[in-house]
């Protein structure tokens, strides 16, 4: 099966960003530990990032046309996006939200989510190691979905 | 009077969209609906789309400068962006907000419009007519606005 | 098809009511306008106007027991009047809740309707021709109802 | 590592609890498959189920004094108990909230988690594999804590 | 000390745009007068303006990486962009917020930023003012940040 | 002891009204097995109906003045009617409150009563069934009452 | 000057109801004091009573039309009759707001008036007097307005 | 058909417990009362009280099983214990919730019920009397239920 | 009777204090108008005017001691100051809240008074005549008080 | 007089749990520290603990029945345990609240108490000296009581 | 240890202010109290108090200088002073509020402390007898702080 | 242009009050640094403190009086004191509200300020930098108000 993986905005940063919350790992590091979970698990994956919530539903968009699986880290979106709600909405494949860090334990704006509603599911606090659980949990939805 | 009918996130997915929800028409049927119905009013219409905040508040403040009436979807912008509500009210000529499903019998989420306070009329619930019904109203409206 | 256009508490006082928020129309004026669009539209159209909450339900009832189409302009019960509202789901034809100002640019306790989630869609700011776009509306939903 | 894996009230009668909702798999077939999962991961794992709040801090008591790490489902208690939250608290080795369904898909009261505040991290919506996944993050956080 | 004066949407139609609220200065005057205030102060100074969050997030990447100071006027992303607050918490140097009215005169959606508590300062209320007065902010704090 | 059995707005439309809702017994149907059950009980019942909320407060009054006990259905009255609420105040014989639903388990409008606080008991969720309960709780209060 | 002194639901009852809350004073009495009061200010008093809002409406349509001064206690409408208040806004003489008792020290649903934004003036809490205290603002007003 | 009449958190102590409140008869009257009603009506019953969630999660859960109906009193967890929600939602046959006393007239806090959106019905303010009632609920729904 | 009329911040600028909203009467002009009521109806009064929570709290206690009648405008303090409430509670002779302006007609915050429900009535929106009101209040009270 | 000190969940962890928000005194040191004040105030006292709300509640009904003072500490039931209250409002003798910690100075979910209403006072923040007090208070109360 | 004992607003009038609610103890009596605990606990107290808000602060600004401790009854100012507040977060030594009554148990308003989280503990519902407890606890205290 | 700089509750004890928080400039500094802006921007400044409302409320009846800009640190008043608002509201000069710190990134209370909506503007988070800002603002602003 085909996986987008998706970042949103400020994810480019990684690293970088206040290393103590988000982790040492760059960008550049996630796409390689994903690639290398989505080959072990026999998934084909695309990891992509943006700070453009336009290009985000585009790919969205993408996914449901394509029948790809897909993981979404919506950073920020997650707390007011309902456009990339819209296009979750619309992905027929199993579609993950995932996250770095454990929001329920950080500022109240980020206890809300308004994509996890239609998430199938959610995991979040792992650090790049919620993309593998995500991409474990997409190869164990995909036979049930397609 | 040069109209412009606008149409935000997800829109262009028209058709294939939940069309239990948002009808089967294609968006490309809603512009040539649109553009038949404002040719019998006498209407010039131009009818986009975008998932881009940006670029909706871009063809506002073209609609601003051309004194040209709006008819706008701003889909699920609806619900949060001050920005586009923002663009909204610099727009001298009519300005109709318009939705295809009836917004109040959706989810929560749905009956907050940021966008209606500044809009000079709001239509909703009637699929691609709702549409059309502005059109007529923007007919209507224009003597009193040019 | 048959269509009663109703009329909730203080609208029989249109024209001599605040001219500035409500225009100068008068409610014969409105039923003169009504009776000219329906009249055009193929439709035929009964305007009434009561201050009686229980006087409108009773109208509603009758609405559905005559399978007719509801123009509804339901003035300030549509804040509170959950009678209203029961009443107005049990209409099976079209029922389309009107205003003749835009509710979302006045005050707080006008941006809530309680009916709006059982209408089948929602017109408002355009002032007497909002019934107008209304009857237009009934006249393009009706093929599909009856 | 060893692992509690501690479930909360009602979920005893997986299986025949609204199968639609959590799946047809029995309690039993839970334990099977976390015991598998565990062992392929080289964890030491117990499942245990209890009705009563008490039972399950006393786990969480018993699983502080053995550093041993905790996969919680805490059911209903997820929405007000904060004597399981103050236990919860008290683990020092890597505790993960789990839950079969999604909860922001379901009712709004599942939709606010007093313990996702003091968990590692959440992973919800995936069926008894979210239990798979959070061994699976047991393993990966374990050498980093201890 | 480099300066990025950074403008959200629709500041792009400053002079045009509801002159007795915004002043009649536009944005060209804005961009003059923070050239000469800086220089006057020793500061290297570069105003841009756009409508694009995901624009906006960019330069202030661009700011993180330079170690540049930071003026931003968030315009109408002020009350939503939880990504634009991250964004900002991202830039080490001094960050003021400045606005050219006060938010707090004027509709109930202005008096809330999601932007404030990430940024050092706040200055609102003296049109195009405010962002001399940041600008000498900025001069006054950075010998205390670099 | 003499009983009114008092019938809010839309409760004339029994049977016919959302019949999986609210069962297919008509409203005269109610009116007979409400005499049967009273006649069976010792008690004298009448029972009406009417969707004017100052027909019901004059019902009320009327019941005052009798000392006849009260088995009142507000319909949708029970949401917002304080008029009805202060009219119920004034029974001194026992009122109790009686819906065929369940509004518990309803929108979230109907969770609320302005009435219940006033009465001395709240049936609900029986269908016409909760009527005979109440009569027969009139039975067993009526002689503490009287 | 004409006054019409109108009163709201249930308080027909007075001297019935709630005696150590409403006072011992019936509404013939209300009426004969008032006629008292208002003949020595000089004013003609008429005084009516109604539990039915569209009969109050009515009334307050007959003072706006007349140019008459009104004393309005709108009882229990008072809470939530948005339809009363918008025919109250109508009236363009003088209008107050009584009430026999103090409402902001009982039930907290009493707290609310949605009818007093529209009044000139509210005199509440000292029984029958709180009429005789409105007709002489009404004598003093009067002069000021015709 | 069996009934279990479950009994919540201190009804154990009727009787001494606040007796103007919730009367003078003891649990033992109680038991006496339903078991007395129960046979009349061809019921079997068993009446029993518990201070314990988890125990009174179990007796659903048995119920549950056994296919009995269930008379329920949450008492106190009626405002809180969404584990016992969850446990009632279980219960296929007629599950009725009683309460002695009229919450709706007492403490805010008690007010709220998250018990009865899973309960056929609900049966509030009678004292003794409410199982009564609901014993016969019980004996007229179970025919249409098995 | 004696009578203190007590007012609090800011009511010492009277007439030169937005005399749109406030009238142009001066607090000196107040006096005269107070005096020389209560001189007619048989009444000693003193007038006083402070900026001072503490004073305004001193002087009810002094009405306390005294046995005094109070009219308390407790202007901006009418919304916040509990302290003040407490004293005016400890008064037992008439207290009248007052105010010149109709509060309800005003800013939200102007709608909330924590003073009113510990007054034995309240009077607005009769600018000075509010007080002479006030008066006639006191005066018709006081045979009931002492 | 007879005291039960009884410690809600968790409180058998003293000494372990935070012990930089708890202290390092274990439960053992507080029950000894409460037996040798309880002997000097020439009370009997006896100290318990518990993780379960029943056995809780039971001890509640204990002193209820035995007329015994109570020292207690809900620990995180302070914050959802209504059936807790129930317990407490049973117990005639005096009942204080305590906490070792000062609530209102942690996280938002303690600062509200479902139980202080039905206590006779609160005592918090002193660690375990917060006991002592409370005995000494009982010492104090006692003979006002019995 | 020198002991500031701080009284807020209203409370000068201990003993004839409602002496169901406050008891029977004058302020001098509480005066003498204080002292003589103070005494016998080898502390040196001084017992004040004040209506004014600024008076109040400077006895705290007072207490901070001198290394004094501080027993606090805000009184009504506990609700709303933040200005109390922030002088109390300035004391160093323990600070420690009381209250005669018990607040949770009295009006909504006086549930919410504005400064028990600046204070080391909170004391409340023990009469006079709350301030000999918080001298002990000041004494207890004290060798830990100075 | 004479300017009134007013400071509010505990800011004489700028410099010991949490050092980290305020800065360690005493008031005296603030004067002096006041002073000297002034004078270099021609400006004729006082500079004020005190922990009273009134007086501060003076000072602003005494700076309307004078046609006196105001630079106003309002402290812990911006909060809740409406009594100081409305004070502000008379000042016809500039007046600018000043805040040593960042609210918005400080306890959840200081992000409400019930006195902005009257300042011409607002400054904060520049310590001791946000007077001198503020004179210039009204250097600035003061050509066009006098």
């Amino acid at each position: 099966m085909n996986v987008l993986v998706l970042n949103g905005p400020n994810l480019g940063r990684l690293g970088s960003r206040e290393p103590d919350v988000y982790g040492t790992a760059s960008h550049a590091d996630l796409v390689a530990y994903c690639t290398q979970a989505a080959e072990s698990l026999g998934l084909s994956v695309e990891v992509r990032q943006t700070d453009s919530e336009a290009e985000l539903i585009g790919w969205l968009h993408e996914a449901a046309d394509a029948g790809a699986a897909v993981v979404l880290n919506p950073a920020a979106f997650t707390h007011y996006s309902y456009a990339l709600r819209d296009a979750c909405a619309m992905v027929p494949g199993p579609l993950i939200e995932v996250h770095l860090t454990n929001p329920a334990s950080r500022e109240d704006f980020r206890h809300t989510s308004v994509v996890s509603a239609v998430a199938n599911g959610v995991i979040s606090g792992f650090g790049v190691f919620s993309y593998i659980l995500a991409l474990q949990a997409v190869a164990a939805l995909a036979p049930n979905e397609g």
